[in-house]
């Protein structure tokens, strides 16, 4: 199962379990994916750029990507960031990825990458590198690349690359951009690529109501991603962002720079999903302060969901 | 009335109204001031580091500065922005400012400044350069001005400058700087200076929560700062974060860079605050989309407003 | 006398003259001048993006130009940098400039236009402003500006904007850069401007050997400039890169970020040109290693020149 | 051998040689480290960050490691560079390298560590990772980190990690920090640690004359930094100026951002070094422009030299 431009739905950024000892944790790796299929996820995305893969060896890299895959074992589609200095390396994770069952892959430019006929040009070699039958994800996350990108250069990408199926948008501000892409490309006949947002999802009805398709974001429940996409779907864009708004302080607690990801895991670790919070060294750990302001928000989030008539 | 370490509650920034054609609006000038203290705010701050202060000739400046002084006439205080290239160009801002009855000033650090020791000497000049009677705002906003500051700095800051009554905290993720700014007061017996929050208030029951004495920040319904704050120094925590939390979706939407202040101006108008919501070129507008998009979310909050007993 | 695409010769980026006190000192604007031009430059450009500019009030940076302007009194082409946040200071400043005789005006992009559509809208909306009559130089220094432009972006606006006639290149690396643009034009039949290269000269023989025509930069020997220019249209190309290379050691030392300013003031008023080396604070002093350190340089420089048969 | 606060000279930066295809060119390893060997160097250092490190594999990495030190056998100090994003990944990469005989390690900040409080912090977790047995460089290279460092907090390092014994000195402008920290060191009767200067040895006179001990950068030119820290430490420091300026055209050339590793490697390449100029995709390519550029600069290079009575 390959994605495709006709992907739709969330796919989910998982984060990567670690021992209290920093090592690799397998088995939190097997119940993590259960909590994601159980919140009704349509994929996932592994080895991500907010994640920890920076931090992980070429060797555990793989060893997470294919217990991930066993365990999915095509339940969901998975993405794999491949992102890497070296378009070698790049491509054989790539490869490596495909072979074990992904369904695609993402690619994030870099900060040398700063003029768009360099972006153009590091695409080119990409895709070239990857082969035409592997299907790839762009990540506009200029925030953290330092390498922005215009509507006008993303169509270029488009026309000249027909494995590119899929943008990952999580550029800020980022609403014109959608309305753009999708303003142009009905007007120019142009192939009509899919759109997941990231961003922790902090404007995702926004996005949905000028044309995305779904989200490619962390969000420590993702069963709301969900939920809110399956609502907005069947045309209940009200109660959809009903739902949202319940869950918005903790979506903007979680989108806190650096600190985010120690927020996630801390609630992954509640919820049951893995054994321990641990960030790999060097990486925050939530204080005393942290923690308690988390437990607040949750209870504040869950007594708000059950006023809806909802459980969390 | 000049601000000291004991000043608490909304100090709002305050946009420039621009008529159509670009003209600094003196009518909206006065119009927003009694909008602005309509709403409680307890003071506010113009010329600041995210308006258009920098769009403005030094003679528009003062002229801006002497219209809301004189609009105001004492019933609020006004910090005045007075960050400049050229310290001598800020001292002599800062000292107009004063002599027509502002409460302090504020002034960045920028890019430059790229060691603490940078910092301690600049600000050590900035001291030195305006005497020891203007009460200073330090604003700490490293997003935009590339200079970090650790609460180590920020300490040796406070010993060693009296003046320095206040700090406008952005940074972010911030939330463990303003414990860290209060514990180390407290275990030092070091003189606890004001800390008003900027950033939209997109965290401000959190940093209420963690010791910090109001906020400065130019959400274009300052009477809900003023009102949580109000709860909040009531004892009502829950009944604050209630509130906050419906406005919250807004309070997200006008956080996105750049596009925020076109959608402020714009609430600003429809409130009736302002002539026009134009920005000095270059700056971006609103288009259709944003428009609706903008109507419909003040729709959804005046109606969770009312469901919660509240009007808008 | 307008700049135009013919434009060709040394444009010396000229300092700005202050006295101990931090006044504008208009004398040594005066001298200052007398000197540029005693070493022969074809022009000169004032209030530019490394100068001091910023640290000027509105109405001294009038003062300033109306000096240079009257005492160059027609001698040298006087462009003047207009960068500005806001659009109608930059047009207003400009039309100032013009009306005082100046030859052209120069405009950089700022950080926020991190797209080449962004650049490309920008720039239409200054000529807009300037009106087609005001020649317009693009400053192309990314390292400063963060708004790095490719050589296809730049031939967009070069055929939209006839008024744009020369590009000031300092971006780094830079060399495939003029190869590109001149590569380009002569291919696609483009209007060919004129290049004047920046960043101290670092790379001169080898931009001259590439096409650019000229240089535009403070470095404060700019006979060397002048000389090396002469001798490469005389076809001389081995004796200007001789000449250029005796004095390359002080060119290196002169491009210290930040520092460099300071050092080329030093020498200016050790040449008599200005009457003190002051900087406008905040801004850095040399301290007694860096004044002997500059005076042994200047030392082997001129035995070296000496050496060749040459006086400096 | 392990390096100390004793250890003087020049340590190259070494360039990691492949073939043709990508693959790591072992050969060329050993050739090249012959060729710095006879080039007289007193050490070199490896998978540095200006280097291709990050796009080689963990694997290859330790191969590489291997074969240099293998190759050395002793003859010279080798140190390696280990930062990663994951302190484990530091770690045991570091373990690893001393295992094999190197002489010490390097590690750079990263871009997250914009405050110096948590400078201190992370080199203080790199310590206890590392073990207090292994002889630590401390990078200083804030162009590409983006961390820059004071004196201050430079001599906080020194003070509590007496395995810090080196600095790699580049941050630029420099040369007021060197003295900085040579005055600092005597006046408090702090340990002196070696400094090493990077940015292709650009001031490299001058940062002689002010203190440092030696340089550790790539120019392909080793025999020149060497020549040149011989006769500063006979006491001929004019007759080692007059070496280098010989040598500055080229290494300004080589010190162009990005292009300047391909000139690198290919210099080392024309002088039998190593088998292929290429570097990993995604990297630059010398055009044919760039190579008749070299060549020209290489030939005036040996004119010089033989003016002066050298031979290249």
């Amino acid at each position: 199962m390959h994605i495709s431009e006709d992907t739709r739905g969330v796919y989910v950024i998982a984060a990567t379990p670690f021992a209290e000892d920093g090592a690799l944790d397998l088995a939190s790796t097997d119940s993590l994916v259960d909590f994601y299929l159980g919140c009704g996820v349509h994929g996932m995305t592994i080895l991500g750029i907010m994640g920890e893969a920076p931090k992980l060896t070429a060797e555990e890299s793989v060893t997470f990507l294919t217990r991930v895959l066993a365990r999915v074992d095509g339940r969901a589609g998975v993405i794999v960031g491949v992102s890497n200095p070296g378009l070698d390396n790049l491509a054989s994770l790539a490869k490596t990825a495909m072979d074990k069952g992904a369904a695609g892959v993402m690619v994030a430019p870099f900060p040398g990458l700063n003029t768009e006929a360099k972006l153009i040009n590091y695409y080119a070699q990409v895709c070239a590198a990857l082969g035409p039958d592997i299907p790839l994800v762009y990540q506009d996350y200029p925030q953290t690349t330092s390498a922005p990108v215009s509507v006008e250069t993303l169509n270029i990408l488009i026309d000249r690359h027909p494995q590119l199926v899929m943008l990952k948008h999580e550029d800020s501000p980022g609403l014109a951009k959608i309305t753009g892409l999708r303003k142009t490309a009905e007007q120019d006949g142009r192939r009509r690529i899919s759109i997941l947002v990231g961003n922790g999802g902090i404007h995702y009805p926004q996005e949905l109501a000028r044309g995305v398709d779904g989200a490619m974001t962390g969000f420590a429940y993702p069963e709301m991603l969900v939920q809110v996409y399956d609502l907005f779907a069947a045309g209940k864009a009200e109660a959809a962002e009903d739902l949202f708004d319940a869950y918005l302080p903790l979506v903007r607690h979680e989108l806190q720079p650096g600190l985010g990801l120690a927020i996630r895991k801390e609630v992954l670790r509640r919820r049951g999903a893995i054994a321990s919070a641990k960030l790999r060294a060097p990486g925050p750990k939530l204080s005393p302060e942290d923690q308690a302001e988390l437990t607040h928000l949750v209870e504040r989030m869950e007594s708000r969901l059950s006023t809806l008539g909802l459980a969390a």
